[in-house]
């Protein structure tokens, strides 16, 4: 065991994974060469039409002991990773891991597969019963939890070699031209499968909307995809997108928009060539609701909006406010039916949003990025990943990505949840460092990070109150009272690996 | 030396690398894997913008010996590729080899460079006065003519190993987006320089239209591009685009294109779905012009135009006779306006295009591919490299990698030229070999290889003149008279790589 900067024990492997402890966002250098892949050779004539899901895992050359990629742009409503595993199943194989971009609460349909031992190893951020379930040791499979940046940077890099990548194409043509915005599950773009469509040593391509060739707009291009399998469905429709993502009327959530909304206007950033990002909740929308009112009032032209991509983004987009959108993921049918006609509305792989081993990735030209919280703490250092419980639950997703990227890390939060207290000593699991997290806003205050501590005047001008964040924490533990601590076993059951690959923190097993 | 199966010797090496001598089109397969680059790092508020093309020489660290990459997309127009070698002179850099997509006559200005050392090796193909004065024995450089799938390949495999690309970019943003579509020095795509951004050790950005972030439409990422620099022209907007192409009105290449246009409508591809592709020669395009007459008149909609594109495709696509176009080059002004308007008009890489060794190019694709010829013989073996006094002057382009690509390949050529005979017995120089040739038309009749010689008949009645090769050769000869052989010396000075990487032919010195 090692002590990380951040004071988190981290044993020096996991799973036979050497790890190197967690020391700052920047400095780390890597040194070597991307990942190569085998070179194929593809003669006119040749049928990458296969017809089923068994027929593509066989030409795959998937074996006991290898590694598929999925991505999760179909959501909750994805039907591909559990019939892809179902089918590995079927076909008497074990020992895989899945190195998707997020795992689901649809697949815990899983869960006999990992007791059978046909899925040991899941390298994604996982949500729902699979992550909660191994927290509590009635599962046993390890989790490397990744930022969306890392999972790019860790394919480019080799740490995570997928084997064969089954990549859901919400239309296709019968060469394995991917589309993404169009056909009955289209989701708008597939920014998560690009990393799988340049690494993977084969990629099969799932689609329920055979097209006659060409297939476009092209998502992911023929050249990179092996095989193409058509299925009767890629999964539910009204589980891919949400319908609409909308502002909150909850006055908490709209008394934090304020105070983020102050922390944007007092930073000196938004100003004609303005850059944003917003998570999809309803607090994160109505900050967004109020920086557009202030760009408008004010005549102010951003230059983009970035991450995943809301209604409320296209609307800002087609008002003239934002130049562009850099959309990773759609998010609701409004962005799903503009990335397939808004040319300025633009398709950006994961490896384009966040990966800091490229040559330079999208968010590090963001102004500000207002991001949620289950936890803050006194060293501005976020939890995304675990539950009041304990137990993991989730994805970084781009949290500490962004964080690093933009010039203003905002995380909203209101400052009690179900009675607990949500900045504290210590978040229970360390998602991103509070190095990167410029400001924390509550509806009781806004806490300054070193770098923007220069505004508090200017805030408090305002009328916003600006608060030590240790005061901050002691106003809310005079409410709900010191937390309980979470008691956990010695076991680690996963790690929370950092967008560099070192790691920020593990998950233990919870007592039960 | 050893005879490759078109009986043209090879030798074991050449500068120090093995050759390899042509098999044939479709058998050899590739082991082993892509080429990797170095990992890279770029951090927020990092500036990729440099005051000159010095600073970005400097930057990359190119050394003597080393290799750099630059794309033909501003053709006859380009200054940039005569600035970056005219800034390493005078740095003092010497040992270095050109690997772009082609060298053209503007690019002279290289000659004095060439004499004193400081370029040693040109790994492209060549137009002009260069390769005319190798082949001569006035200028000492090798030149090795690849296609431009082969260029492609090449790359991937690391065979070419480019450590610093200089990629002319018609708009550019600071962040390395580069848009081709738009800027005083438009081109519409740069389909050639991917490879280098996919494959460089170093990626330069030259552009004279740096534009607030974000460029787009996006040709080259951001993610793939290391510095910018702002010039004050990247070359002669008259040169780099032709204003228009347009169809013969020659008689001859009238009658040639009459002759292709029923070899077509014979071989029965040509119905719903149909792809093509023609060059952008007069006579090329009065081919397109009667398919497109035919399409019309039957209410056949086709599937794509590939290749270099220009405004007769454009109109084609506009006129709803083609789905979509994939462009690897913009040959004309509305070609360059419709890669940036047209959301069918899609840009497409020299990978994607026809590199043989990805999972699947765009020439496979294609039914039909019209193309010229200086020389064909009796084994349908073309030649586009050597001129008729023996001098290498010529890409090879896209013509091996689509004849081996689609369905149906017509050569088309007048009979004579300067009273030579354009068919004859054996080629100089042979660029396309004749197991993917599938017709050679001309003025005098109509050729057909192996696998269309059951057409014949069907020709015929639709008054086509259908000759064996020897005998079209034969009428030929009656009235040029037997060519007189070009007397080359034993000195090797180039080679004719094929899109695999196996040696069709070599350049020799002629005799003086």
């Amino acid at each position: 065991m090692t002590k990380n900067s951040l004071g988190r024990e981290i044993p020096d492997q996991f799973c036979g994974r050497p790890l190197r402890p967690y020391q700052d966002p920047f400095s780390f250098r890597p040194t070597g060469l991307t990942a190569p892949r085998p070179l194929r050779r593809v003669n006119p004539g040749q049928n990458k039409v296969l017809g089923s899901l068994r027929e593509a895992i066989e030409a795959s050359g998937l074996r006991n002991g290898m590694t598929i990629g999925t991505h999760h742009h179909l959501r909750n409503g994805d039907r591909v990773l559990n019939a892809v595993v179902h089918e590995i199943a079927t076909m008497g194989l074990r020992d895989i891991t899945i190195a998707g971009s997020s795992v689901h609460p649809v697949h815990e349909a899983l869960i006999p597969y990992i007791r059978e031992g046909v899925i040991t190893r899941i390298e994604s951020g996982v949500n729902g019963p699979i992550s909660r379930m191994v927290s509590s040791g009635e599962l046993d499979v390890p989790i490397i939890t990744r930022t969306h940046g890392g999972r790019a940077r860790a394919m480019m890099t080799g740490e995570i070699k997928v084997d064969v990548a089954f990549v859901a194409a919400p239309t296709c043509d019968a060469y394995g031209n991917i589309c993404a915005s169009k056909g009955p599950s289209a989701c708008g773009v597939v920014g998560y499968a690009h990393s799988d469509a340049d690494y993977a040593g084969c990629v099969v391509a799932v689609t329920d909307n055979l097209v006659p060739y060409p297939a476009y707009p092209i998502s992911i291009p023929q050249t990179k995809v092996d095989y193409v399998v058509l299925v009767a469905s890629l999964g539910d429709p009204a589980q891919i997108v949400s319908t609409t993502t909308r502002v909150t009327t909850d006055p908490i959530g709209l008394q934090i928009a304020k105070y983020a909304a102050a922390v944007i206007e007092a930073s000196g950033l938004l100003k004609t060539g303005f850059s944003f990002q917003t998570g999809a909740g309803g607090t994160s929308l109505a900050v967004a609701a109020n920086v557009r009112d202030m760009m408008r009032s004010r005549a102010i032209t951003g230059s983009f909006g970035a991450g995943g991509i809301t209604g409320y983004f296209v609307e800002m987009l087609e008002e003239g406010l934002l130049e562009a959108l850099f959309d990773v993921q759609s998010f609701d049918l409004q962005a799903v039916e503009s990335a397939g006609r808004n040319e300025a509305h633009l398709e950006m792989s994961a490896d384009m949003y966040a990966n800091p081993f490229n040559a330079g990735c999208v968010v590090n030209q963001l102004d500000c990025v207002v991001l949620g919280a289950r936890e803050v703490d006194v060293d501005f250092n976020v939890n995304v990943n675990t539950e009041s419980d304990g137990r993991l639950n989730g994805n970084t997703g781009g949290h500490a990505d962004t964080a690093a990227g933009a010039k203003l890390t905002i995380v909203v939060a209101p400052s009690i949840r179900a009675r607990l207290p949500i900045v504290r000593d210590a978040v229970t699991t360390i998602s991103t460092p509070g190095a990167t997290v410029d400001a924390v806003v509550t509806e009781r205050g806004v806490a300054l990070n070193t770098k923007y501590q220069g505004m508090a005047q200017d805030l408090a001008r305002r009328g916003i109150p600006v608060k030590p964040i240790e005061q901050l924490k002691d106003e809310i533990y005079a409410i709900t009272g010191v937390p309980r601590p979470i008691e956990f076993t010695d076991k680690i059951v996963g790690l929370i690996e950092y967008r560099d690959g070192s790691i920020t923190d593990v998950i233990r097993q919870v007592k039960s």
